[in-house]
């Protein structure tokens, strides 16, 4: 989908995982990802002020390998379930494939390696933003 | 904040809000957003499949307004808060303005613009993704 309007998003650091497949990628990070490391570029530190281990926090990631073109798909891969359209679900493969993860900070190593459970997304998944959760007694999973 | 690497977002659509000016804008939607249309592409609406009137959405945007370079602030302009990372705050200024908001679809009008409240977007601001909330009944706003 190309339109002449568009903003530019810089990576402010990646995914470090031992998901390296695709297809041993979980659909949601509740259905057995594993731990990982949010691994922040060096000038983005300052910007994690404040986030601690047990931090709960959105993080907010550019799902690369997506197909972009997809505007419709069989929920789950199920095609005993209709066509339905992206934004009603939560397909990697969309117009704008931004990934959204909730998960708790473990433990920071130098600063900028954030260790968070869970993340289902693949190793060097760029990451966009991060977010504190603002209610973290819920159950809403991002 | 510049890297080699970047990811190029096409918006899907348009915010249209009787909120113009950012100083109107409250912090989050929860603290008087009014409701708001999301105008989506019309090359779009296959995508749009399977949302109905109730559907409850996130509604990512990009904070177009936003100052991108800056790290760290007073947490909601308060001077007596200490200086906090952009990640650990709400802040729209931020590397990668990306606006979440969890809002209710009221109505759906030529099959394109959704009617949605609360967002506390203003006029014009660009939308790249809509996705489902997994568990409507949390209390978790986004």
């Amino acid at each position: 989908m190309i339109t002449e309007e568009f903003y530019t998003a810089h990576p402010i650091g990646f995914v470090r995982s031992s998901l390296v497949d695709l297809s041993d990628a979980p659909r949601q990070g509740s259905e057995g990802a594993p731990a990982a490391v949010v691994e922040v570029r060096d000038d983005c530190i300052p910007a994690l002020d404040g986030i601690v281990p047990g931090s709960e926090l959105i993080v907010l990631t550019w799902l690369h390998l997506a197909d972009r073109g997809t505007l419709r798909v069989h929920p789950r891969d199920d095609l005993d379930r209709p066509l339905t359209g992206v934004f009603a679900t939560r397909s990697p493969d969309r117009p704008n494939p931004i990934g959204l993860h909730r998960a708790r900070v473990l433990a920071i190593e130098e600063g900028r390696r954030l260790h968070v459970a869970p993340l289902e997304a693949v190793d060097g998944t760029p990451v966009l933003d991060i977010k504190p959760v603002l209610h973290p007694d819920a159950v809403w999973r991002g």
